[in-house]
This record gives C-alpha cells, structure tokens and sequence, in this order.
C-alpha cells in the first residue's frame, strides 16, 4: 500500500513540509488560505489523518497495551484471559481503540516492551496483569510522566498504580467454612504459580481458615495445567489419608480431578468433594457438573478497561474492588457422611 | 506524557519542520553538517524515531490486524482462537510486530473496522478468519493497492487472497471410514455454525463419505457452546434409534456430549463412541480421554503469521496447506458389539 507522506502533499501544493505539517494539525504558522489550499491537495491525494499523525502532534494514538508473559501454548488451555480479553474489547470497542497485544517468554522481555511502547509511543496505557510481590515491572508506571497503567490484582500488591482487584482471600475463606460446616475436616488446595501474588493471597487466606477451625489443609503447587492438576489429584486421592475436598486454582484443573477421580473409581461427591476457580462454561458442561468460585470474567475485563480510560484522561490513581468469587455450588459438593 | 515533535526540534535547532523531516528519515535535502545538528538536537531533546515517523514517512507500523466478528462472551469457551493468537504472537515477538486486536458484533463493524484501519494507516496488514461463501469481507482486499491479508480458511473461500488451510474434509472422510470400519452403522456429527464456510465443507464431505460408506449419517447444528453440544447430545440419545458415535466440531461440545452420557448412565465408548475437534489439554482431561481431530492450532497461527509477512514483504499470493487434523484416538472410540 503506498502512504500520502507530507511530503507528497508539500510538492503538490508547492509549499514547505513544515506548513504542511501546521496545516493538516490545524496549528498556527499558515495563512488561511494557504491551510485551504493544503487541506485541498491532501483530500484529492487521499491522505487521511492517520493515528500516525496524530500521534506525532501529541494527540492520542487510540491503542491500549498488554503484554502477557506466559508460554504461548499455555495460553489457549484457559478460559480466563479469553474472557478477560473479550471484556476489555468491549469497551475498547465502544472508543474506537485497538488492544496492542505482545506474548513474550519473561518477564525482562515484558519490561523493554513497554520500554519500547513509550519510546515510539504506541499506545496511550498498559493493563499489567499478573503481578508479583517486590514486581520489577512496577516501577515504569510509577511518577508524574510515567505512561498511564492499571494493575488486575491486589492493592497489596500494586505499588499505588491504580488497580483492580478480586476479592479472592475472602473466597478462600467462604468456600473453606462452606466446606467445614459440610462436615469435612481435611481439605486440600490445588494451587497455581507461585510466583503470583494472587496466589500466595489464596494460600495465606486457605491456611488461615483452616487453622482458624481446626481443620487439616494441604496445599499442593502446579502450573495451572490440566497434566498438573490430575497428577495432584493423583497424589491426594493416592494417601492412605485423602483429603474429604478438593479446592482447584481454575477450571481445567478440576476438569482434570474429576477425570482422575471417574478414572479411580472414586465417586464424587460422595467420596471427594471439588470446587473450581474461574467459573466458566465448562463448569456446566461435566457431570457433575462442577461448583465453582464465579465471577464475571469479562465484565471484569470491561471494568479494567474502563479504569485505564480514566486513567487516560488524567484521574487520580486508585484502588478499586470489582468483585468477590462467590461459591456457585453445583454437584461436586456433598456433606461428608463416611468416616475415612 | 509529553511528546517530542519534529516541530520541537525545529524550533530548537532553528531549522525547517521541512529539514527535521529529512534529516530524521535519513532523506537527502539537508547539508551533513545540519543533518548532524538537528540528529544532536533530537537525541538531547530525547526524541525516539517512533512508530508515528516511520509510518508517515511511508515506512512501517510494525502491526498486523486480526478482528473477530464473534461474541464476546463465547471466546473464552473455546481453546482454539487462544492457541491461535498465541502462535500468532510467536512469530510477531521475533519481529517485534504487536497484533491489533479488535472484536466485533458483526461482519460490517469488521469491514468497516478494516478500513479505518487502512485510512489511518494502523497496520501492514491484516487476518481475516472464519471465510464464508461470498464473504462481504474480501472484495477489501482484491487489487494492487488494497492492503496485505491473508485468510485462515479454504482456498475455494478465498478469493485469490493468499490463504492457508488445513484440509478438514480428509479429516472428517478419515474419521468416518474409521468408525464405519470399526462396526458402526449410524454416526452423527454435532457440527457448529452454519455460515462459516469451514462447517459448510465439513457437512458436504460427512455427508458424502457416510453416503458413499452405505451408512446412516444425521448432522445436527449447534453455535459451538457446551450448552448446545449437551442440548444436541441429549437429543440424539434420546432418540431410539441412537447413533452409536457422534463427532463433534470442538473440544468443549465433545466435553458436553461425555457429561450428557454419563448423566443418562450411558457408557462411552462401549454404547456410544466419541470425537473431538480441536485436540486441547482438555481432551486429555476427560475420563475416558476424548478421542479427538488433532491439529497444532499455536502453530497454525505462527504459520499464517509468515505468511501474512511475506506477503507485507511483496510476496505473490498463494494458498498453503497447513495440515490435515489426524484422529487421534484414546480411551472414548471402542468397536460396535451390541445391536442397537
């Protein structure tokens, strides 16, 4: 596709690039009729004025950034970030703006792309997601000139850049005494990365709980993979002394347990009881079909959105609550009745 | 955040906008000596040579361009447009291109998505996905001047844009001959929405091969959820005539229709067989694990992301098999014994 330049327009019209460039970013430094003129010879070479342009005089470039640090072929087995993705398009949509979207291996890769973002402005703020404790990412959005950023996860967590957050300690705890008052007394929770905040908030907030009631709880770590979240379940369901209920990171993974526990002859929930994370289709499409903690993925995208626009416009930064995980029971929860 | 413009630099070397310009893309029309001093003056201003320049001066976005025309709430049901993005990425991180990322209501938000993007001049190029008959969409991209695309889809959708394919029609005739010559009689296929061309030419090649077979063939449509996989599911083994093997078009409606059988105490495989498309960690999460048409959807999107490059790059259009889904089969095929 060959591009108008102002160039182009410069020699058409046979003046400077300079007016040229005063003309089309309708600042002073042309006659009026000299602006006329350039705006005339710009339409018939059908020269648009381009994010490009604007960009160039300071306005917006109409482009939000995200950069997911993940193995790509992690990325499609869950449903999380699809739906995240979906929700902050939709607003997105509603402005005109695009979502700049960049996967890289690490997290060093992710801070020179925001480096280079800034550089060549490309985008008029970042969503983070994923943050960690002492996050080295942090620091680029922090200061008067620092490009516009929100942070999806704890306040704890994020520096004083705005950012919006699940209640995920307080589900923790609901799903837990839920569990304790089902009558089950050794509860286990299958958890993600450790190296994200968010999951060390659930696994604070699981063994407070469950030291708060006497109760006996096991955490075991995995990658968020279905392979992970049945081997775990493997090794749970495997001890001479199982746990009664399962407590699952996100969906996939309890997708995984459940197989374990058909392909075990374990019935649940009659032997084990399971909970998801994430609620998402898929919790509907199992038999049982599995009680999940369930929020709104894609209104909570929408919401991040929203807030970076904020942000964008020059709000003051803060900290904001979308929503508590609220326990959606289902059929894999039932009251313990044998003694094990 | 504030930005550097060519009129900064202008103002503070006393030069031209007209000079700047030519001096920053490296163009004759400067003496050396100020082409040194408005690059010195630039570098102390901290200006970066950004997206904005190049693009103006005819060069680059460094962007490609994928919308989808598809509810937002359904995009995180599905493993595939998340492994595709994910492959996609693969390739644009190696050249430090960002995706542009758009999703839309509808088929003429995409079209008219794709030329503001073209008028201002926000991608090299773009993906276009689910091709349909006489897709609205292409005629965009016919002729010298229109901007690169490449279609994910067959070549008799494309319209000579370049396209890549995998070649769903040998995968469905190769499932069909396998459950025909593992006993079964009656095979239904669930198959997903009806205007994309891609189910249109697996219809044609089940109904083809179950006719050529001898066989009795049934299609049911769906829109892809798990809802409407268990609802078609629940239909089809209700019926007493019972196919004794359904192959679905996705993993999660295959997830569905093995929750639908084991709440209606049927056993898979041994009273009814099952396969999936779009082999995910999902199928293996299943017990039994789903048997599925298995592709390599990350590099699938990797494939079309260097295609889509080589054409930015002036490359003839061509059309490029990626691959053909192989059954992959595992626990949820068995042969037919009993009499239906």
């Amino acid at each position: 596709m060959s591009r108008i330049t102002i160039a182009d327009i410069a020699r058409q019209a046979g003046v400077s690039t300079g007016a040229v460039s005063y003309a089309l970013n309708n600042r002073p430094g042309v006659s009026e009729r000299t602006r006329a003129r350039i705006l005339s010879v710009a339409a018939e070479l059908g020269w648009h004025p381009s994010s490009a342009a604007r960009s160039l005089s300071g306005e917006r470039t109409e482009t939000v950034g995200l950069v997911l640090a993940r193995d790509p072929g992690m990325l499609g087995v869950e449903s999380f970030y699809m739906q995240f993705l979906a929700g902050i398009e939709s607003e997105l949509s509603k402005r005109s703006y695009a979502l700049m979207l960049q996967v890289v291996p690490d997290l060093d890769t992710e801070i020179s792309t925001y480096e280079s973002w800034r550089a060549a402005r490309r985008v008029d703020g970042v969503i983070i997601v994923d943050p960690r404790d002492e996050d080295p990412r942090l620091g680029l959005f922090v200061g008067e000139s620092a490009l516009p950023a929100v942070v999806v996860g704890d306040t704890s967590l994020a520096r004083g850049i705005t950012n919006i957050w699940t209640d995920d300690a307080a589900a923790v705890r609901e799903s837990v005494r839920y569990l304790f008052a089902m009558g089950h007394r050794h509860i286990a929770r299958v958890g993600g990365v450790e190296s994200f905040g968010h999951t060390l908030i659930r696994d604070r907030a699981f063994e407070d709980e469950v030291g708060a009631l006497g109760a006996q709880g096991v955490i075991c770590r995995t990658d968020y993979t279905a392979v992970q979240g049945a081997s775990a379940t493997r090794t749970l369901l495997t001890n001479s002394e199982w746990p009664s209920a399962i407590i699952y990171d996100n969906d996939i993974m309890a997708v995984a347990g459940l197989g374990v526990a058909s392909e075990m002859g374990m019935r649940v929930p009659q032997e084990v009881s399971m909970i998801a994370w994430d609620d998402s289709p898929l919790c509907e499409a199992t038999f049982p079909r599995l009680s999940a903690l369930s929020h709104d993925v894609t209104r909570y995208g929408a919401h991040v959105a929203r807030r970076l626009f904020d942000r964008i416009e020059g709000a003051a930064p803060g900290s904001f609550l979308d929503s508590t995980p609220r326990l959606r029971t289902r059929g894999t929860i039932a009251r313990r009745v044998t003694d094990q």
